[in-house]
């Protein structure tokens, strides 16, 4: 079994409204000291696997497949245990 | 100017809608081998400080009034010079 973690990002030329509206509501609230939020998502995976690099392959085709739009987000990824 | 990557993760003991959805599209893509996902949010900031010190401080009440629900969310931290 093997714990997972996967940071999901906005490539850096893409737009993101999220992260926008984040920093307006910090100024807002008086942290003028932010200069950019980007928003992305965090996953955690439990996969079962023989050994690390078969998970390793697993992970990548679930984010290929499923977890990321390669269009428009990066990913990284650490894997535990 | 410092970078700050945070995790916001889901409480163990809270139930995750999210992370269960993802699970059952895994599946559905022949992915059985996935035990559990739990979603959570990730974030990039900039945060204009005079020293690290005072970059995590400011994190830290930003994380506290406004970026994460202390009742239900945990949150990890990384700040890079």
């Amino acid at each position: 079994m093997f714990n997972v973690k996967v940071e999901v990002t906005l490539k850096k030329q893409v737009l993101d409204p999220q992260g926008l509206t984040v920093k307006h509501a910090l100024e807002s609230l008086g942290f003028n000291e932010v200069d950019e939020v980007r928003m992305g998502k965090f996953l955690e995976l439990k996969i079962e696997a023989k050994d690390r690099k078969e998970a390793e392959e697993k992970l990548r085709r679930m984010c290929e497949k499923l977890l990321v739009n390669p269009v428009i987000e990066d990913y990284t990824y650490q894997i535990e245990g």
